[in-house]
């Protein structure tokens, strides 16, 4: 999407120098926009592991590249495929658990291996990872095509009125290769020339929403507002939300959403409100394992230091304060649970389906059989 | 309640000089614990309006001192009456939306008024401005025992096992004179040697949980754990929350309940998952005008910058960051209504009653003819 007037992806190969891998570093957005360029395997690895650059698409990416520029070095090294392995372990070490980042690296292994010398193997590797840049921008194209149906049967019913989405968490084009998934339909609706306004909740404790959708929003245009996360409800109360979109780290195949945590609090003020609640993911997203949400997806509990400091921007630097009594215990879990029952749609690059098991292998037919075999 | 062991009121006459009024300077908590003295109105109006202070039932208490320090000054003034009515207006002025500030103040004026001169009327006010700090301190600890009974019920069917109890926003010991409301029955619990371990919404924007509430909490020695505004939900999906209890900055004669902004989430939440929510509240917090909350009662829109900034501790000293891009909107709503069905009992100080017009004119009779008068 655009970053002041110009169209970028959230990684790209530079157009001078095939070599060269440039991100744009999110660890200083909002404050600044720094583009960074990456030559090595060891440096994509320290920026997913450092988090210049996050989010379940774009770590996906990232890996792919980060082989290619793995093949590249091995060019120039005696044994190309010693190499190759070797990357693929320390690219894999920096994410532990990003389901993405390890299906990257061994599509390229895959693809890498159908290659007969050191030349071959590098140009698949480049072929490659801009494929899976390209899958992964598309899937979210079309995301943002099946959800601007949604929206715009929503403007129709408000007459032209201003169309009001709540989002949580940053599911944008920062977090993925292009579009995103959440926002894909809010940005697909913006550029039709939609009236939509954006409720950004700020997304405790990382606060993703305040400082990368809130970004996003602003750079392309779309009009939006930064709220806490306490506000959603409120505002739905007062007839101020029409639909509420979010992303989804992990959906269970009976249609429980795994997100960043506080989500199901939003779904459960939708619900009482009459208000539509979608959540917008890609196919990839979906684990075809777990059939109850709550009991199945295990989730993360990360550093309470997240809770105890905020980071922001203090005298031009970014800084840290502390919130809470020094002793105070805190805890951190990062995701939540919203049952099935709670969301109205999912919205995947295969078009829309209710969150329930019929309605998702409807659109994912080649998973019954993985399904069944289990039994269950 | 204690701070490091020796117990405090938020407000109190310095027991070596009666012309003095001390209070806790609640800007600096949790990183420092400061006592300011008072000696005069203008102090004790700028302690009001630059919140050194605040919480409804502090600040009436504060304005009968205040009142208490205008007639000391009064008596060295020609015209007693003068002054006083002067300073009722300079503290009338602090917070303009405070019930209990006015409250405090024309009782004041009607209580000095029976006075035959200065001295007397010195005499009063003095007595006037300590009935109305211990009548606050009655009602919570009043609030606390009957508190304290539906938590040793839980206490019983748990046989023993921790007792999770989450809160949001600060109705502590810090907003009254004592106890607090939502924190009274939990204070009671926990000397009286039940085994309660507290949830602590930070309460963001301003932080009034992560801030007060678990400071409070620390220094009385309450077992307890910080957690943003966003978690609650899944702790509740979890089994680890027992009960809410939150305060009320105003609650309709028909049970709905004004709160700080967050709270109508933490009910629906526990509604969902059968988790009582209860809701304590002095009889000088219900709004005898408003029947329907969400339609009758005027929501605050505060300053944005309390969401844009997070203020916080940092190399020793109290800063500010920026979290959002600076030219985002915001948008700050400092309550919202969570609907009486979603509310399991309110806590009086008279007792227990259920959020519904019949039972709540049960514990206050004496309202029935104002509501019957004005017809509905």
């Amino acid at each position: 999407m655009n970053v002041d007037g110009k169209h970028y992806r959230s990684i790209w190969v530079d157009p001078d120098d095939r070599n060269t891998i440039r991100i744009i570093d999110q660890r200083q957005l909002p404050y600044a926009f720094n583009i960074e360029e990456l030559t090595t395997v060891d440096g994509m690895a320290q920026a997913i592991r450092d988090m210049h650059l996050r989010g379940a698409g774009l770590i996906g990416a990232a890996a792919g590249y980060g082989m290619y520029l793995a093949a590249l070095e091995a060019s120039s090294e005696p044994s190309f495929d010693r190499h190759l392995t070797k990357s693929a372990a320390t690219l894999t070490a920096t994410r532990p658990t990003a389901v993405n980042l390890t299906w990257a690296i061994k599509r390229q292994l895959a693809e890498i291996g159908k290659g007969r010398d050191a030349e071959e193997k590098t140009g698949i590797a480049f072929r490659t990872a801009r494929a899976i840049a390209d899958e992964d921008a598309d899937h979210c194209q079309k995301i943002g095509q099946h959800g601007l149906g949604i929206i715009k049967g929503i403007g129709n019913r408000k007459d032209g009125d201003r169309i009001n989405i709540l989002t949580h968490c940053n599911a944008g084009w920062l977090a993925f290769v292009d579009h995103g998934t959440a926002t894909a339909p809010i940005y697909a609706a913006f550029d039709s020339g939609l009236d939509v306004h954006v409720w950004v909740d700020e997304t405790r404790p990382r606060n993703q929403g305040a400082r990368l959708t809130a970004w996003e929003l602003q750079q392309h245009g779309v009009p939006h507002t930064v709220i806490t996360d306490n506000l959603g409800g409120h505002l739905m109360q007062q007839g101020l939300v029409d639909m509420v979109i979010t992303g989804s780290d992990r959906t269970t195949y009976t249609g429980d959403v795994a997100n960043k945590i506080g989500t199901y609090l939003k779904a459960l003020a939708a619900k009482d409100n009459a208000i539509p609640f979608y959540v917008a993911l890609p196919s990839s997203s979906f684990d075809w394992e777990a059939r109850d949400g709550c009991r199945d997806i295990e989730i993360e509990n990360r550093h309470g230091n997240e809770v105890r400091y905020m980071q922001g921007l203090c005298d031009n630097e970014l800084k840290e304060v502390l919130l809470t009594p020094p002793s105070s215990p805190v805890v951190n879990y990062a995701f939540d649970v919203t049952p099935a029952r709670l969301v109205t749609s999912l919205i995947t690059e295969r078009g829309i389906c209710n969150a329930d098991e019929t309605d998702i292998l409807r659109l994912f037919p080649e998973q019954r059989k993985g399904l069944l075999t289990e039994g269950d």
